[in-house]
């Protein structure tokens, strides 16, 4: 992924004082309020490329923006995949350089769309490749029969809140009945925790950090993220989404230390119960002086450790949300399916974090190599 | 309604700063990152004070927090409504203050909660107060019966989207099976525009600046705002809930001076079509040399605007949202519910901006009078 250029652009720090305005409200920032944020600025300048190697929204911008919506849909029948990514390429280009009418003068920011596609439209490719197999079940699964897989996948994600809605009202409009909805969820990402150089995470619901361990370094990615191919399919990456309801009043009524127990880190600095710093690797074989486990046996940092699964990592890119319940979108990435299901096996034998949570929504899709005007999206896979 | 600290806290101000990493990411930004926003911080300050002649989230702060969770319920019968609202109360000011452990260590910051009864509880009281009745139906409803009315609202706000949710959880907690919810929606607001000096307003899905005009100053607020009387409610307000979706494809077809004229403002800047600065009010009579209004007929501008309608001001207080699908909550307030129903009733007869919408949710609250530690929430009105 290249960056179009690493410089902020005067907008795009116009509208990230005006977001300071927003949040911060205290008397120290109020004065900013005074800088118009939006009104007869230049035209934008995307802080993340749309198109590249690989798709934005993935490992860039980081830390993740602060809003999201992912919308899973599927496709009609009859419908040319091929012409319908093609298109939702050229609209995505358009809305993240800000030449969309559809985006009603809003400024697009940091604005990433990233596409993907199910199982049932890589299978009918070649039922060999990456993102062919759905999901399995798992426990602690309450999913509609609507909120279980889909043929496409659209996240949207952006700074400006209302970015979002409308790059989706313009996307779905572009697409028109060529498909058809299947669910949605927005979701928020709060304040970021610095975890190590140039990586941040945020907290979830629970109040723990979120998403600390995960392939940050470019060799990392290289070797758990991205696709290496089969070509159609090198430089993509396969996501699963989990929407989890969260139990937010059991969880509350637990002291700070069975809190932290149950996912062997500390509240309030994500630093694993077996010491070190956040970036630390939870030390697994660590005990107290009378034998037990720091880090106990059923925490979450041990169950879903990729050493003692025995996966790769994954790259979460979890959002919060409050609507229709309290819960987290779990969004990760990975270039092998079996790190998500190995991982979440293993957590439905005996992670203590699991009954805190009902899972609504599951589905994992192919999320296709970047595009550019030579290659437009999905245009490698669909022929 | 006074400020506990009119200084930013060292820890908002952190807090700040990590909601400028969160959403600008740009490289100009990236090392602010390194800045820890949350752990081992002393204990926060309130940035807007739980108690005192006004509850908070209705003119502070200014502007509106980024992100909202609003709560209607109904309650059970039987219940004691002056222990419910007083324990309310109590849980309002321990989250507000950060003592609540069921905020999860997570920083209330900004956080304001506001409590509001319905029209039922209100006619208990005494059918003549303000509050007692219902709203009546207009145009472009779809409404359920459970989105209709209701007898306790609960908005909460803050900067950290985190936040809004784990206060819900905890004030449901606390009042348990006394009451029993009907729907929540949450919602956001983008950057703010400048109005006038203090006043900034964000933009709405349709791309154009929400909640210009209304009761700024003080004098302004006490005219059309607050509840001068009778001594139950003085001090508290009327607030109108209406969650409406918006039609945002048909209304991206319209070209920009079209959807100018649907509002009678510009879309860039916010200023009236009849010209001066954002906050000047509309020039009704103006015309072109031709003889047409310069804010036509049907603008919104005009049709709500409280000179032709005949009512007071009100404070609105929106929030976009796209989940179930992209919309509006509504959120106005004033001290006479005839400054809403008389506008939108005018508002039904030819309002341009009515048939982009579809109301789905209505309700109206006595939002009750500040409280202290001995006047404890509703107790002036429930005995």
């Amino acid at each position: 992924m290249r960056q179009a250029d690493s410089r902020p652009s005067r907008r795009a720090f116009l509208g990230t004082t005006g977001a300071v305005t927003a949040v911060g409200l205290s008397a120290g920032c109020q004065s900013r309020s005074d800088r118009p944020d939006r009104s007869e600025a230049p035209a934008p300048t995307p802080s993340v490329s749309p198109t590249g190697r690989y798709q934005a929204g993935i490992t860039l911008p980081q830390p993740a923006q602060r809003s999201l919506l992912a919308v899973v849909a599927d496709l009609a029948d009859g419908v040319s995949v091929r012409r319908l990514l093609a298109e939702l390429g050229e609209a995505i280009r358009a809305l993240t350089t800000g030449t969309d009418a559809r985006l009603m003068g809003l400024e697009p920011g940091d604005l990433t769309v990233t596409v993907g596609v199910g199982p049932r439209l890589v299978r009918r490719v070649d039922p060999a490749l990456p993102g062919a197999k759905e999901l399995p079940r798992f426990s602690r699964e309450r999913i509609a029969p609507r909120a279980r897989g889909g043929d496409l996948l659209i996240q949207i994600c952006a700074g400006d809140a209302l970015v979002v809605p409308a790059v989706a009202a313009a996307l779905l409009e572009r697409a028109g009945d060529r498909i058809r909805e299947r669910w949605r969820q927005s979701g928020s990402r709060g304040a970021n925790v610095p975890v190590e150089r140039g990586v941040s995470a945020p907290r979830n619901l629970f109040g723990f950090v979120d998403g600390i361990v995960g392939p940050h370094t470019k060799a990392e990615q290289q070797r758990h993220l991205w696709l290496a191919g089969p070509a159609p399919v090198a430089g993509g990456t396969l996501a699963v989404l989990r929407r989890m309801e969260l139990d937010l009043p059991r969880f509350a009524r637990l002291s700070v230390a069975e809190q932290e127990a149950v996912f062997g880190r500390r509240r309030a600095t994500g630093v694993p119960l077996s010491g070190g710093t956040i970036a630390s690797g939870p030390d697994l074989g660590a005990k107290t002086p009378d034998g037990r486990y720091l880090v106990p046996a059923d925490a979450h940092a041990r169950r879903a450790h990729s050493a003692v699964v025995g996966v790769g990592l994954m790259l979460r890119r979890s959002y919060s949300f409050d609507q229709p319940a309290p819960g987290l979108l779990f969004i990760s990435f990975q270039n092998d399916i079996r790190t998500f299901t190995n991982t979440l096996t293993r957590m439905d034998a005996s992670d203590a974090l699991l009954p805190y949570t009902t899972t609504t929504a599951s589905a994992t899709f192919l999320i296709l190599p970047g595009f550019d005007a030579q290659h437009p999206l999905g245009s490698r896979l669909f022929r």
